[in-house]
This record gives C-alpha cells, structure tokens and sequence, in this order.
C-alpha cells in the first residue's frame, strides 16, 4: 500500500534504466529497492536523488561507509521513517556493522533522545563557549 | 531564559558536588555546561542522567568515540534540541572532527532528512529483503 | 489494529448520524473513511474536529482546495502520520493534482527536509531582515 | 523578532478585545502572552483558537487541570516548540506543579524519548494483545 | 517484520531470564511484550532500559500511575512512534483509563499539536514572565 | 551563535563568489541570507545545495511559486526549524503572500498539526481505497 502506484514495467523508460543499471553497478547486486522502483514515476526526480545518494553515500570521502550509514539510521529513526530505518540498518549490516555495534547504536540513539527531551523541556540556555567562534 | 530557575550555589548539595567532580574528572576540564547545572535542581536525575552519559558516550567501547558523537549531533538535529547540536558539535570538534568531516556530516543528515520525507510521502511499502529474519 | 475498537453501529448515535450526513452531503460520497469511523467514540470530539476541518479544508477561501491540501500532505509528512499522508494525497489526487505536481511536491519536501537538517546543524542566528516588523 | 508583526493597538479591533477581555476573566489575570497579541492580526482565528484552548484547558473535565497541562508540556517538548513549553510549563506551576513533579516530568518525557527511539529503530512488530478490539 | 531477528529461545541466557522474570512479577502476568523479547538480543541493553521503566514507570512517585501513562502516550504520539503508542495506550487502560479520558487525552494531544505548529509558525517571542527565575 | 564560524570573507573563494552571484543575480537582490554566508566554509556543499534550491524552487514549473513557498513553510513549521520559517516567510510575502493567506497557513497548518496526532495517537487503520493502486 503506497500513495505511488507501482510501476509495471518501470525500465522501458531509457531514462529509468539508466539509473537502475547504475545502482546495479554500484552496489554489485541485481536487487533494486521500492524507493527506486516507485520513484521511477517521475524519471528526473528519480536521477537526480539518486546521484546525490550516489555521491554522499557511495563515494569514498572523510568519514567510513559504515560509519555513514549509523549516521543516516540515526537520522531516519529520529524522523520516523520506518522504510528508511529498515533499508539503511540492511546497509549498515552489509557493511559489517556487528550485533554489538548494533546495540550500541541503539544506546546512543536512545540516550540522544532522551536528553534532547529533557533539554527541550528545560529550555536551556546554549553555554557561551559552545559557539563556534568563541570555542574554536 | 529556562523554564528550571538557574541555580545558586549547586554543589552545596553533596550528591551534586559529586556529580560534577566526577564530570570534572572524567573531561578533564573544570567546565560544567547548563544541562548539568539546571538538571541540578534534582540530584537523584542529575546522578542517574550522568551516569548514563557516562557508560554510553565515555567508557571505551565498539564505536570509536568520534563516531559516538556524530551520532549524538545526527539525532539532536532530527529532533531539533539546539542545546545539544550546539554541546555535541562542541565535543565531536574536542574529539578531533575536521571542517570536511562536519561537512561531511551535513551533507548525510541533510539527505537523509530528505530521503526520509521522500519515503514516508510516497509511504513505500517496505522490502522483504530488509527483514531482519530474511535478511541475516 | 488501532488503539481504538473499531464500531459496530456507529451511526445509531444521532450526533454520529448528522456527522457523517453532513461528511456524505459536503463530499458528495457515501464513502466515510476511518478517521471519522474511530472517532465516531466520542461524538462531541467527533463534531468539533469535523466542523473545523470542513471550516478549514472545505470553505471557498482565499488558498484554493489544491493548494490547502499540499500544505496538508506537507505537514503530514514531516510529522510522520502515515494515515494522514494517505488519506490528504487522496484527496488531492481528487482535486486534479496531475503526477507532475505530486512529484515536485515531493521535491519541495524533500528540499525542505534536507536544508531543514542543515540549518538546524548549523544553529544559524537569523538574519535581522527576516523579522516581520523589519521585512515588512 | 517573529514572522508575525507586533500589532500596536490590537483591542482596538472589538473582536480582539472581546477574547481578550475572556482571557483575563477566565484565567484572572491582567496577563495577556504574546501568542493572543500576535494571533490578534486574524480575528477569527484569534477567536476559534482561543475558543478551544478554552474548551479543552479551561473547562472542568474528566482530567484534572494539573494533568493537562503536564500532557500539553509533553507534546510541546517532543514537538519542539519553545514557546508553548515556556508557556505551559509556567501554567503548571500556575496549577501547583511540584519541584518533584517536574523532575518527575522530565524523567517520564526522557524516558518516552528514550524507548520511542528505540523502538523505532527495532522497527518492532506490534503486540496482538495491544489491539484495541483484542485488549479491551 | 522488524531490523532486530526475532531470539528463538532468549531466557536461556540467565540474564534475560532475570529480567523476564522480574516484569512478570512487577507486572503480574505472564505476557512479555516485543520490545523486550526483541531487547533480548543485548543482555546488558535489555537490563539497564527495564531497570529505568522500572525505576521511572513502575515505582510509587510524586504522580499516580495513570497521569504518568497518560504524559508517556502523548510523548509518543508526538514522535510518531507506533509501537509505544500501542503498548502504553494499553498500559493506560490497565491502570483505568476511561473512553472519556482517552476523548480528553486525543483532544488535549490534538489541541497542543496544533498550537504547536502556529507558535512556531509565528515564530513567537517569548514572554519575559515565562522565565522561570523571573515567573516564579 | 551557531556551531559555523562566521567567515571573514567568504568570496575571496572564487567557488564561493559564483555562488553568491548567481544567488543575487536569480533573486535580484544584493542581500546573502546566513544560510549561504554560512555554508561557504565548503563550498561543493554550497554549490550543490544552492543548485537544488535554485531548480526547485527558482525555476518555473508545475506550481506557481507562491504554493512552493507555503509548502516549505509547512514543512519547516513541521520539523521545527526555526531559521527556514523565517527565511521562507520572508519569501512567501516577497512572493505576494496576503496577511489573509497567512493567517489562512497558519489554521491549516495548525489543523493538520492537530489531526496528525490524533490519527497517529488512534493508530488509524489506512483505508483500502486511499492505496494509489486501487483509488487510481
């Protein structure tokens, strides 16, 4: 049940298969995910979020694969999105994240939310030294 | 401006006193933020709150402590608490995060925080393969 | 699955009756979609919420029904209430919203999610313009 | 500084003093907060506004006005809004809220914080035995 | 369907077993929902989350069981978490709440949700009075 | 304050100045909002976060620009970001947003804000006829 209606034959649009065979390529696996395959309804909208989830998420750069990946679950749980914490923590998987990191993950997401509750409620003031300028 | 009035002279409380030695001690800096100044007004939640700050974000363990805070700041900044953007923006930086890793770090939390509006507009129907039971 | 049980005869109220006449006659359906159907437990809950969503989504006023229902969708998005997702994306689908319109709605969330975090991470100070006796 | 312009003489508009003057007559107080000065620029959602908050906060009901104000303050933390946790939370001292209770408060709304992100990140199948039509 | 494995046979490790137990008689029932059967997959996770319910949900305080089910739900409500929303709508059934007081938490969750996003949407500034230290 | 750095003089990078000029040539206007100023300590992630703003929002489309900018303001109210409710509502009057439209977002908004909790806090079962592939 979806508010897009799945594609029939998604690929017979060039556009489409382009990208398909790029997240293909990119991933080393056959397995195209619903989040391509229902936005394949919208052919640019479809190629340009893939190329961005391509260049952050799928290019060496500055911090670990995995390590972006626990930052990209961190982010979906606390947004609530059930599709992205499912896909993201299968990725995170696959990039070897073990049974104790995975526990821990959930002990920092945990203890991240809790605090952000009780500072929210207690509307504290932000300490000058945190500011950027000064504290750098 | 907070909704817990600030406090005069915390630490004449012993189990504050406490608390704050031990936060003292365990940063190596004399400086105590507003969360545990404010959170002061109710020692028994001050102590359990830091002690669980201290096992999860300060005890060695499968994340390596930069790591740890990215995933702080992610959460805080899904769940909009500015005090702890700002405190955990200021510890991942003591903790040696570069400008290209915060980049870096916004760069992902904005695409997930995209992504994760995308899926849940589309209300996707979530993949098999992502079962944990099928998955593993 | 709810956490309210669904109704047997929920129209045997006459509080419930007139509500649900007054949904059929302002929709032109039969169809009374189970946010009414649940609500239908407490009929005065019932009748305030229903006397302003048809004051709010189903008056001529200055936004025209489209537009009123995209803002609609927008806020269910970013709340993460899937049912209201569903039920305000059919709805615009009612109301002529073309498969283009849906995926540049989309886009405009998505951007909207992404610099969202962005902002939020980087805790901007807002520019003075902005200020509504200022800008104006 | 506000996307909404400080009005100068908003009970000039009798609309505007009428909820105005309903305010100080039924919470006692010459104290008008800037969320009735400001909504004061639409007068008819002034007064539908107000109209509810009084219905629902200000009417004697099922729940006493302690827990209200407590249930208003949870929701207004996890949604992040500044203001209305402000507001709500001055309320509840205005009620007779505890030191004690507001440790208490926080804990629970932690807590909540806690487990609601974990539980998301479980992505956990529901309980048969939570179903409404089951439970009950 | 869920990111954690459902455990086959989680109280054969003795420290699950102890926890399990001391739900069953905390609670007095057999029932252990999923939140725990699925926590099971870290023994000192699953320890240190049921001690704080414990401590926090389950232990005589300065608010009556009820009224802290009540602030619990509507935590959870507004961070859209589903699977809490189930379990303590149904805790706060078993602890006696009404369907008029279910009406009045929907209504008062409803209203705050809503002067949530004006508030925020007006950007408000927030009134002197409010300050703790000036308010109390 | 924020977690950014103020920069000095961000345009001596020449990455930075093609930005900031096509920002004041597409907008017609000499002023860079914090956003920007900001996001130029890395300039990729300026060049490519402007380049999407620019096509969503600054190019002419499927909806008129007025609607795009109530739509980001929802969104923004929504996840709570108070920096983009200020930029966008500055937008949307530059665009030619009436007091009686705003006043109009603002019940929407709120109204939407107000059903979303109570549909998530009912856990609504989703209506068959609101899937895209039966209601299509």
């Amino acid at each position: 049940m979806s508010t897009i209606a799945a594609p029939s034959d998604p690929e017979a649009d060039p556009r489409v298969k382009a990208v398909f065979d790029d997240i293909r390529a990119t991933r080393k696996t056959a397995f195209i995910n619903n989040l391509w395959r229902r936005l394949a309804f919208d052919p640019p909208l479809l190629t340009r979020t893939w190329s961005e989830v391509k260049e952050v998420m799928a290019t060496p750069s500055a911090l670990d694969p995995l390590t972006k990946e626990l930052i990209y679950i961190a982010v979906s749980v606390a947004n609530g999105c059930s599709y992205c914490v499912h896909s993201h923590t299968a990725a995170a998987r696959g990039r070897g994240m073990t049974a104790e990191q995975h526990a821990e993950l959930l002990a920092i997401v945990g203890l991240a939310g809790k605090t952000n509750q009780m500072a929210t409620a207690m509307q504290l003031p932000i300490d000058a030294l945190f500011d950027a300028d000064v504290g750098t």
